[in-house]
């Protein structure tokens, strides 16, 4: 598939317009378009504005409502809940980024629990946007089960994302987003369609049994980082995000790609600090660059694989492609075209 | 080393009465104990009582200063900034937390940030503490300086401690504590004690190689769960325990065991959530049991080892010894009551 470069305000336009077109009213449509092109912009593809089209097949067979009124309650001066009431899940992320904001602003610390929600992008771009106004940030969301607690050999945990950020005023911030599985399930199937086995200690079969076979691994579960600390994160995660927030959790989570039909009930949580009640926006800077100085001149293992702080790629690749333009798969943005036609 | 069996409230009293006579303030003492001790309850004895020794060792050359009071000063509602003063680190650590409940009362969610401190035990008698009274928590803090930035070679990052606790009305909590590191040195300690080597993926050689020699181990560095994933949590910590606190971060960490005459100047982050203002206590128990057994029900690949949910283990372990005594060494049972005299 070839790509096209375009002018991130350009496609910040023209999917803000396809999914207005799709029927998300203009604020919304903005909204969620903003989480979804900075995925684009940070290199984080498979989660930017290729969803768009999976996301409007969700809506076309019932399993998201692109009417949603996204419900925002303040339950306390620092906590929210919201209701995504089923709606897109950038939008109901965004949403709950803005109430956690709210509250960090109003008492120093904000908290959002997010619940029926939908797949909802890669966190960074939440972080990076708290970042920008100096926000410290935790944010997670619980997912479709595809991890087996530790020591069983049914699938009953999400490989749920985690991210975690610091600004650094006048500088570049750090931004960590992982998921819990040592690997993908993308890269499995990708080495699967290219006939190779897949390295030890990524997955294990329907038994729970340690395999190399592709084919076995996805017909098993994918195993979490570190065994049984892995297996605890997302457990943790689906607690905070799922079980608290009041949305579904743990089995009760419905696949999209098996059922698209079915609300997921997916839940987020967000915590933002606001720095600046710890610290001068100065002094902020002067620790965060020397934090990063330390990594960063670390002597590597490999001379020509200099060493790197959590998210230093990515925000590398913004800020090329925020110059240079976005590349985006020319199909992605021919489906974008003909939503607005 | 043979072990004693004594009553809970007993340990609790002499440990208290140990602290005291070294030099803390009652109230202070008592505060100290209780974390020392619920360590020794769960069964993780290298972070109980076995510590005071080792810190009363620190006082005496000048590394903690016994007499410090802990200061906390509200930033905000929901903020708290704690300055530990070079205190005892469960100390500091119980304050802390008392601050975070504060700010969690007043507006649903509250965080304390503590610089100036010295190791603090392990993290789940705090999350246990905050669970019992009704809070989820997520607490985590800096450490010495034993793993490499990932593709590095060279120490620059601590194997900093995360936990993350969610209380259950009427039943029992779910609670993670985990360090970053595959393996912890202590164990790699003890293979070459043993003579044995290590198993692959624990640890590197000083050059950043790989290795199953334990002495390469211990003169290189540990491996981080999930490679860049783990180094990445680690940083990520470090940033909000000992970066925002004002603590001292990375390398900037004093090693108690090369220079036990130097102030540490460890960071911790508490951050509490009032869950009852998100939904009620028998709500959250249902869902909190629903959970568990979601988990506890997994088809376990060993028939023999059933499917546990993160800290099961050792709150099970706090029961017994809740009802039949805690297991200390006879020579720490010793040690305090010399303390005593």
């Amino acid at each position: 598939m070839s790509d096209a470069i375009i002018p991130h305000q350009q496609l910040l336009t023209l999917a803000t317009g396809a999914l207005a077109a799709a029927g998300l009213r203009p604020d919304d449509a903005a909204a969620t378009a903003e989480i979804l092109v900075l995925a684009d912009m940070f290199g984080l593809r498979t989660h930017g504005i290729s969803r768009v089209m999976q996301y409007a097949e969700r809506v076309r067979v019932g399993g998201i409502d692109i009417a949603a009124e996204v419900a925002v309650t303040r339950v306390a001066p620092g906590l929210a809940s919201v209701d995504g009431r089923n709606g897109m899940g950038p939008l109901v992320g965004a949403r709950a980024l803005q109430a956690a904001k709210e509250g960090a602003a109003a008492v120093g610390i904000g908290a959002a629990f997010a619940r029926g929600s939908n797949h909802f992008g890669p966190i960074m771009p939440y972080a990076f946007l708290a970042a920008q106004e100096g926000y410290a940030s935790i944010i997670a969301s619980n997912a479709t089960t595809t991890i087996a607690p530790w020591g069983g050999k049914e699938t009953r945990v999400g490989n749920n994302p985690l991210g975690i950020g610091m600004p650094n005023p006048g500088g570049e911030p750090i931004i960590l987003d992982m998921a819990m599985s040592v690997a993908a399930r993308a890269k499995i199937r990708s080495l699967l369609q290219k006939g190779e086995s897949i390295p030890e200690g990524w997955a294990a079969d329907k038994d729970g049994k340690p395999t190399t076979d592709a084919r076995a691994a996805l017909d098993g579960f994918l195993l979490p980082v570190g065994g049984h600390k892995g297996y605890g994160l997302a457990v943790m995660v689906d607690l905070l995000a799922g079980l608290l927030s009041g949305a579904a959790y743990l089995t009760q989570v419905e696949a999209w790609d098996k059922n698209p039909g079915l609300a997921q009930n997916l839940g987020h949580v967000f915590i933002l600090i606001d720095t600046q009640k710890l610290g001068s926006q100065a002094w902020l800077h002067e620790r965060m660059d020397d934090f990063r100085e330390i990594l960063n001149s670390t002597p590597p293992a490999d001379p020509a694989a200099p060493v790197l702080a959590p998210g230093e790629r990515e925000l590398t690749i913004y800020a090329r492609q925020k110059n240079e333009g976005v590349a985006v798969a020319e199909a992605d943005l021919a489906a974008l075209k003909a939503m607005l036609a």
